[in-house]
């Protein structure tokens, strides 16, 4: 049961565009299956966006079907319009998640760079260089999809090597 | 035309409550037909909660199958930990419209309180008083309605009577 293959999902919501990243993780092995991102039109309604975001989310999750998912939690400290806007996107993320009946976990930005790079404070270009090390032929379609990989790799790093799913 | 009947939902989004009340305008008339509420368990997850919001509203808008939706825009000045919150919950509340091809249009609460008692600064409880003049026989379930159905009816001022639906 520890080589049990689990496949996860990273989320890095955002109203324009939310990243995603999908990868296997097996005994201490992590092994990348797909990235990329989801964006919405800032030309159409907020209602519109968020239905953008939801059915690409859902196109996604549909095509890969991942067991798990794993959402950067979100830095609260800019300024109030931003923090709503990222917080509707965010709902939509872990809605997504939930509708798919995936047990969802959130992680501290921190957490993330400390599972990623050793330390709590790196540079986006440190995480990413790192991501690309640990899952070699990565596409790593944008930053995005780069920093919703790094989710995943966190997630993959706290539930162990010998926890199967379920 | 003039005379055509639609029927609006007003939403007052919340991650614990998030209200609803739907009306049907027709001419000058409003006519009150239901309010209520969803809730979500603060003892669940994050993920789980919103979708209990998601599944509630979808409930209401299967039974009451409105035309067009109102939402209240939301206050960003409180913390920013409450405005992250209450941004989940609303990207909720525009997505589920969205995903029943309801227009959506948002209202700040100073028009809500304008169209309903007439100055954009008022109590509570005056609010809630006009809406039960306005719509006599509504039940007025609890705040969370009333702020819902002071929504509606800030929208089915704006669009006149005049205006049928599409």
């Amino acid at each position: 049961m520890s080589s049990a293959r689990t496949r996860l999902i990273g989320l890095d919501p955002g109203l324009r565009h939310t990243g995603w990243g999908i990868l296997d993780s097996e005994g201490n092995r992590l092994i990348w299956i797909a990235d990329g991102s989801v964006t919405s039109d800032p030309k159409t309604s907020l209602a519109e966006r968020l239905r953008q975001l939801h059915d690409g989310l859902q196109e996604v999750i549909a095509e890969w079907r991942p067991d798990i998912a794993a959402v950067e939690e979100t830095f609260v400290n800019k300024n109030p319009v931003s923090t709503l806007k990222l917080g509707q996107a965010r709902g939509v993320s872990l809605l997504v998640a939930s509708l798919n009946d995936l047990p969802v976990t959130e992680y501290a930005p921190n957490a993330i760079k400390k599972a990623v790079v050793g330390t709590g404070h790196a540079a986006k270009e440190q995480i990413h260089m790192m991501v690309r090390t640990l899952l070699p032929g990565a596409k790593l379609s944008n930053e995005h999809a780069a920093d919703a990989l790094a989710t995943a790799i966190c997630h993959a790093h706290h539930r162990g090597s010998n926890r199967p799913l379920r």
